[in-house]
């Protein structure tokens, strides 16, 4: 049995294979009986429309592939939401998968998007795998990498200086009075915690002051949370005045540990965040941060893949966009 | 010139066809030396393997188009993770677009996604115009409607009985001591607040105290921020010793506005919301609220689509889901 065809759908509704196809296109008004007519043939037919052999001959998908690691984390949420809004401004939709860092999965659906035909890949994830960045490094489409803790010199990328990002932060703790500043870090081997680290060693050299740092397992509200109790003891212990906090979600975890304990933001010890995701300006008090440009990490991404695509502009290996410092009630001016 | 064929990608690459096949296909070992050679002729000849005529062929696209109002909405992300999850174990993708609640653009995107070939579609609005709604029931694939305000009853869709769990909740309030209770409620004319506010009228009907609403123009925290001076005279002038707000957002907004006015939450009063998104459980004092199955939402409304198309086992109008009250730490006991 072959499929069946616009003749087919026309005969079986009793319409010229015109009308059929302007209901199936949307283009010319149609009487409310024939669209009627053409559905339930289409429908008792089982008839498709033949979209995907019209993309065939064209060539072109018109998709970007988004492999992100978890939807739910509302800082991922942002950067869909910028290659969403700019790809569409370019009439390109997106096809996205979830990875929860599975790497098994994470290669599956790579090869799923092939399969698919899109045109360009944007890869958001945490803690990517070598492997998988390899496997995107030997194929043929447009990729760019956004990851907020891991990052490799060698891919594509979009980010912020970390670096400096963290000196600006120490700096304007110090020049808030601060001078005892203990640094929290996200994991062990994330390497743009380091850079945050580096940054804020350095400035803390420069002014003579005693560096103290602690590394916290993860970079949720739910670690910030655990190791409460013994970034207190440290607090109490070294008579430090100021946290400053390599992940927001670490920082908000702190602050919920303070609530429950007692302890008074920013009165008993000011807190300082980096990401400026979207609970840190809704929570109580307000979370001083660093901003990071989610929703422009996005939109700068998937602008390069479609200038790759259209005009054949190689993509640079990083592009760096500014981050800022965003002043709102967790530290104290102690001068 | 015509398209360049896996022959011509054999011949540039210097071999066989089914090597190419295997480099494209992943599916035996093939020399790195041969890989490279295939990637460089794919690249120079352009070449895009014909997936999409084999899906032409076996007339299944496997995809899910998912409409969404915001995916920066976190309760929408929560139902867009379960239509994806749950669409995998299917081997089902999800093609994700959002609206913004923008109907021409809705329309448009509708439109697209049956150029895709998409097998189903779920629509997740606010305020879903019935133009639209007409257009999904006016086409042969199956789709679900999923609307937190609003709701038409020939629509198919998976919610919960709003009215019996605001029932539960003003019960739940009533145990606590608390008799004159202040609803708050979102937008005017949606018709999922009304259901919830004929849940607390009935209520305190049977209990005979005395009902007391306020209507706010929005469902945000901004809206509860914005409205708090308002409610608080209501409070003041009637002496009102909890608030229940239709809709979580609006109560985290009423919850900052206490703590900038230093009101205390809730020694000062006590305060219900309904939803349990996201912040509700990470802001400090916790929020009592009801819980709405978001994840469940978008899990069930996949299923159902699944079921359909694989077993074509008809959808349900609606499918009703169960809720409960979750108590934190914003309402005081006064009995």
């Amino acid at each position: 049995m072959s499929s069946p065809t616009i003749k087919d759908v026309a005969r079986l509704a009793g319409v010229s294979i015109s009308t059929v196809s302007r209901v199936m296109n949307d283009s010319k008004p149609v009487s409310p009986e024939a669209r009627r007519k053409v559905l339930d043939a289409i429908k008792k037919l089982d008839f498709k429309p033949n979209e995907l052999a019209r993309s065939l001959v064209m060539r072109r998908s018109n998709l970007i592939g988004v492999i992100v690691k978890d939807i739910a984390i509302s800082y991922m949420t942002e950067m869909v939401r910028g290659i969403e809004e700019v790809g569409r401004m370019y009439n390109y939709d997106i096809l996205l998968s979830s990875s929860y860092g599975d790497i098994e999965l994470e290669k599956k659906i790579i090869n799923f998007m092939f399969t698919k035909q899109v045109e360009g890949i944007v890869l958001i994830s945490e803690d990517a795998k070598p492997e998988v960045v390899y496997m995107l490094q030997n194929q043929t489409i447009p990729y760019i990498q956004l990851d907020k803790f891991y990052n490799f010199n060698e891919t594509y990328s979009v980010t912020i200086n970390y670096k400096e990002a963290a000196k600006e932060m120490t700096e304007f703790l110090i020049g808030k009075g601060h001078e005892k500043i203990l640094f929290v870090k996200e994991y062990k081997n994330a390497i743009i915690g380091q850079e945050k680290l580096k940054g804020y060693k350095e400035v803390m050299d420069a002014h003579n002051y005693f560096s103290r740092e602690i590394t916290v397992d993860g970079v949720t509200d739910k670690e910030g949370y655990k190791y409460g109790e013994e970034i207190w003891k440290i607090i109490e212990h070294e008579g430090i005045t100021a946290a400053f906090f390599s992940e927001d979600g670490l920082a908000i975890g702190f602050l919920n540990y303070c609530y429950d304990n007692n302890k008074k933001v920013p009165d008993d010890i000011s807190v300082a965040g980096f990401g400026d995701i979207k609970i840190s300006s809704l929570y109580r008090p307000r979370l001083t941060t660093v901003r990071e440009p989610y929703y422009d990490y996005g939109a700068v991404a998937v602008r390069k893949i479609i200038k790759k695509i259209k005009d054949n502009v190689e993509i640079d290996s990083a592009t760096i966009l500014p981050s800022s410092i965003i002043e709102r009630e967790t530290v104290k001016d102690i001068n």
